[in-house]
């Protein structure tokens, strides 16, 4: 095991730590603010058991075969439709199916990075994105976010000191920061990379949960307009709007990482489920993607204002946050010096868990920091959940 | 891109241009004995909606919601019940279910790999593990093969000179050289694992295709009898069994090596589709996999009958072979100087495709062997494929 995969193993173990702690929201009475989740309640059981059975009925043999490892030219076709509708110009020869997100992030860092290539991330970022970069030996840097998203005047004066392979970012409704990018520094992000010539991977699992009914421009979107399209990586998954546990996701491509992301795909899993690929497919071509988007969305859109209002009122000043505009997080930070880490112990004591913010870091850790989930708790326990950190704090 | 990489990918678009003319299989009146892949007319296609039914129907939410890394804990406890029939003593915290062999050897890889690791392979051996090893940088080794299997004797020359991370194997029913190994050599391989402390990965996704009935007692088996059981990792999968698409295949690791593998699978995709998992474990419930192996079995050896007659007809003594005891392929030699890669254009001219020889080596290829495949073929169609590669011969 080399080094880095040693100390990949290291923060993981503090995430298991953590995980074990985690474990206990699902004691009887615990609310779990923990999980990054969708609520499964909101599953389109009966769209998915009509999907099933056109795939057993209509697809035969296929949905139990060997398939190719890009994945069922038709549902890339299909994809190509859902980019369209996000401001994406791609063809189906452009898409690889993964077996969801992480696996877009592995393969990806597999295919981009040697090691001690610099990688820059939001500041939060996604644990499992500095996961694989650290396992592909990543030199990881970090630039801060602010409400309108990672403040990319800070970006600028890191690439001008330093090269970089690339900048990986959750542009839209953010995991875990909750934060949208804004149109200008989309823009201003993409002239970035074409003058400092960095790749963009664009991670997008959340956009289409949408409170605002504003949409957000995908930054794959800008770089085309521009003409710098092959600068961008573009991932996204049906976990978040369909079914996690089909493990769906794709990758779209610039043209000359194609090849390279067909073959690591081939090298990790020969293809995904063809019987996943299948379902998503017949799902798709049903129509019920977009009225299923709009339920959770609204869903989601209540369960977060429940969140709002219930912090404001138990916790007022003492921790500040931004709205979240869409997804599935809301990031919030104490005013004062704390340690969100430590404080999990009390607040599992008084039946209420979240993430600590540190965990979320690859550098200079925020302990005052924390990420709540609103997607699967009702809005009563959502409001309990809050009243019951109030208790956990230290007066 | 590293070099390794580089190197790989070279490899890789070499083996493309060979499917690009095995693709050709498709074009009608080409009889394939190309592909790898189990046939789908005999899937349990009834079984498997059975299953399905009670996925949907008991289930719930479950199977379309994420899941542990490791994989459902029911499904593993199955596993090992498959594992105590082949000789294997294991728990479910031994077993990390995968998304199909080819996962379980990039994890394993992953896992046990620093570059320039030495990893011992049989000449031939299989492709895609070839692959993930130099995806890891592994420096690689060959030992010869013949009618028992990897000739152990050479193996112990070998690491008498150098010291080896592991022996990757296929022990029983090779893919691509159809060869078993005798019981002797397991047990000498197991104790030369054990007297010069090197792992030995033992990869069995075909053992169940029994055309004797004669047991081949698995290596971890054999290592677990002289209690060097943790220096074998054991690989095994539903693919050649029961349905490949759905990609579920499992790993039974040593307990030095559980936790590394659920980071990685973590890493690597969170976890295998949850579909496909609460497929396979209802279908185990169902209790047809045996009466599914038993006919899938008996079709393949009167396949592998219908090849080994009509190869003895038509080619005679221009080619030698073992005759295989179960799995897919017969693995074939000529008995005079021959380019099997060459030749298969003429082949494909005349109607047969094949897989040459030489793709499955690491180094020193023996450009006069080719690998069949009968599964797929009809009785009249392999008798046919053994005429046209008559047909084909240099007069």
């Amino acid at each position: 095991m080399s080094s880095q995969k040693l100390a990949n193993r290291v923060k993981d173990l503090q995430s298991s730590a953590i995980r074990e702690l985690l474990k206990h929201s699902k004691m009887e009475g615990v609310i779990s603010l923990g999980g990054g989740i969708p609520n499964p309640d909101l599953f389109d059981t009966e769209g998915l058991r009509i999907a099933m059975d056109r795939v057993l009925t209509e697809d035969g043999h296929n949905a139990f075969q060997y398939g190719l490892s890009e994945g069922d030219p038709k549902l890339r076709e299909a994809i190509c439709q859902i980019s369209a509708e996000r401001g994406i110009q791609c063809t189906p020869d452009d898409v690889v199916i993964t077996s969801g997100s992480q696996q877009s992030l592995d393969i990806v860092a597999r295919a981009i990075i040697n090691p001690g290539d610099v990688i820059v991330v939001e500041r939060p970022t996604y644990l499992a994105a500095l996961q694989v970069f650290q396992l592909a030996e990543a030199e990881l840097k970090s630039v801060g976010t602010d409400g309108e998203g990672m403040i990319v005047d800070e970006l600028e004066e890191l690439v001008k000191q330093t090269p970089i392979k690339a900048v990986y970012i959750v542009p839209t409704f953010g995991n875990p920061g909750g934060v949208t990018l804004t149109d200008a520094r989309r823009q201003q992000l993409v002239a970035l990379a074409a003058r400092y010539d960095f790749l963009i991977f664009e991670d997008d699992p959340y956009s289409e949960i949408n409170f605002s009914g504003e949409t957000f421009r995908t930054l794959k979107s800008h770089a085309q307009a521009i003409g710098v399209g092959e600068q961008v990586i573009y991932t996204s998954t049906f976990s978040k709007i369909l079914a996690p546990g089909a493990r769906v996701g794709w990758i779209t491509l610039p043209s000359w990482l194609k090849q390279q992301a067909v073959i690591l795909k081939q090298a990790t899993d020969l293809h995904t489920s063809s019987l996943s690929q299948a379902l998503t497919r017949h799902y798709l071509e049903s129509g019920r993607l977009r009225p299923q988007i709009a339920l959770i969305s609204k869903a989601y859109q209540q369960k977060c204002d429940a969140l709002v209002s219930a912090l404001q009122n138990e916790l007022g000043d003492r921790i500040r946050f931004h709205r979240p505009q869409g997804g599935m997080f809301l990031w919030a930070t104490f005013t004062e010096a704390f340690n969100t880490t430590e404080w999990l112990k009390t607040t599992l004591n008084n039946g209420v868990v979240y993430v600590p913010g540190e965990f979320f870091y690859c550098d200079r850790p925020d302990t005052s920091t924390l990420r709540l989930s609103y997607s699967t708790v009702s809005e009563a326990n959502l409001a309990e959940a809050a009243r019951r950190l109030k208790a956990s704090l230290p007066q």
